[in-house]
């Protein structure tokens, strides 16, 4: 980079976009502006883009947009979960220490108002390993939480989600299950399939240029809330998985993993969830984080 | 912030994702990737966005890409231009120091093909305060330069370009001008108004949010291309323009403002040109900044 005079000017540039936020009413929209403007002109600044690559950058930008559609596709979600930002704004909101489980990316696939489905009610209306996933919800101090809603949304076995893929009827693989009263959940399905997240649009190309798999390892995605408690959005991956360490959207953390364990067609559990032949079983208990009361 | 382990962990995070992009094959390219992560999680992580904030920005550019269409909207080249990286990018990319003509933002609505026009040739063909503009172009050793194309555009009184406006002829106040022998380039023309870049759009929503005002101060667009030369990009402003301080796209640069002065009727320039009243006269010379050649 050259030093004055033209270092100087372009720093006065920058001093002068952020001198134009100052009369921004909300005080934190104007540091979120000023803070862009800062970060922004600094990246600039440090790489330096020639003018053909600051318009590839902005036609990047519009072809993000334009693949974006209402329902399931959602370009800049992808674009922001291939940086790591999604990740990284997730961790700075789950700061909690707590013991609570831990979080991970909401992803672009959520579908709002699925079936609400009964306990160990088989949610797979495609084929697949059938697989049983129970465990129990609890609070912080380990009290049991009854009829917490466990909104859940996973791929079928040809890695698309219901949306993605018209072939599959709207509420396959998805659904809303509550805990019973001692906090109990158990959702039938099949065993979730690791896949690549979309590569026909500006985030695939990214993906091949810069030589990155575009791979998410095999995972069941969870939202979960319960009355007083915050909201835990957050998924379990498959032991095992081959791409747990290469996950193309940076959300795999240790403690959400979860093995299948094989089962045979006489296991106790079969009868009980309606299982005709062997399944696996992946058991896993959630801890949910209080929300303070006032005066806490 | 919090300290520790918290603020380790989201470090960490960064270091992973840009190690993702380590086999890159174009350094280029995985410079500005690069670059791009530590940036913009240093942004995240000052700012510390919520979740709501987050997925607001995901809206935002969501919608800012859907604002776009083939011809004339370019919303996230109104984005660049509102939050100044377009004049940074400028600045940057132009710190010629040979006493070249000053360098603006090139903006969203050029059109290319238009009108080859004659010197002297009229391209209003909407009202407006009847203008000459006119003077010569000049390497930046004094040659004047012959056969240079000035491609023209510029707003009618109603502040919108044809293209936005569909009530305009599609060549209207728009048109490529070549020099003479001597360098000279003479445009008919009306004067150029002060206008407000368009706020129907996300770009609108920000500059209303954030109290900055939509208006540029009238201006006259040109892009010169000579044999030999870097193509200039630039704008020449009204002198005494009420949002010269305040331009919001941070084009204003004081070199490039010229003064419209009033000629009467008989001034010798009006039958040359074949003004029937009085007109104003803007006089500008320009200066290109040769291409270095091998061996300079």
């Amino acid at each position: 980079m050259e030093a004055t005079p033209h270092a100087a000017a372009e720093a006065a540039l920058t001093e002068q976009v952020v001198a134009r936020f100052a009369d921004t009413p909300d005080p934190r929209l104007r540091a979120l502006m000023q803070g862009l403007v800062r970060h922004l002109h600094a990246y600039v600044r440090e790489c330096e883009p020639t003018e053909a690559e600051w318009f590839a950058a902005i036609q990047f930008l519009t072809d993000t947009g334009k693949m974006c559609d209402g329902l399931v596709r959602q370009e800049f979600i992808l674009l922001s979960d291939t940086l790591g930002v999604s990740m990284l704004v997730d961790a700075i909101n789950h700061r909690q220490s707590t013991g609570a489980t831990e979080t991970t990316v909401f992803g672009p696939f959520y579908i709002a108002g699925m079936p609400d489905r009964s306990a160990g009610e088989n949610m797979a209306l495609t084929p697949g390993t059938p697989a049983l996933v129970h465990g129990r919800v609890f609070s912080a101090d380990g009290t049991p939480l009854r009829g917490a809603v466990l909104d859940i949304w996973q791929t079928a076995e040809n890695g698309m989600y219901s949306g993605q893929d018209t072939a599959q009827p709207t509420g396959n693989l998805r659904g809303r299950y509550r805990t019973d009263d001692e906090g109990d959940y158990a959702i039938r399905t099949i065993v979730p399939v690791s896949y690549p997240i979309p590569t026909d649009g500006p985030v695939g190309q990214m993906l091949t240029s810069t030589r990155r798999h575009p791979w998410r390892p095999a995972h069941l995605h969870f939202m979960i809330d319960a009355s007083g408690h915050r909201r835990l959005v957050t998924h379990l991956f498959n032991q095992g998985d081959p791409y747990l360490d290469s996950d193309a959207v940076f959300g795999v953390k240790p403690s959400l993993q979860v093995a299948y364990e094989e089962r045979p067609a006489d296991h106790p559990l079969a009868r009980r969830f309606g299982f005709d032949g062997p399944f696996r079983e992946a058991r896993y208990d959630f801890v949910l984080d209080p929300v303070p009361k006032a005066g806490d």
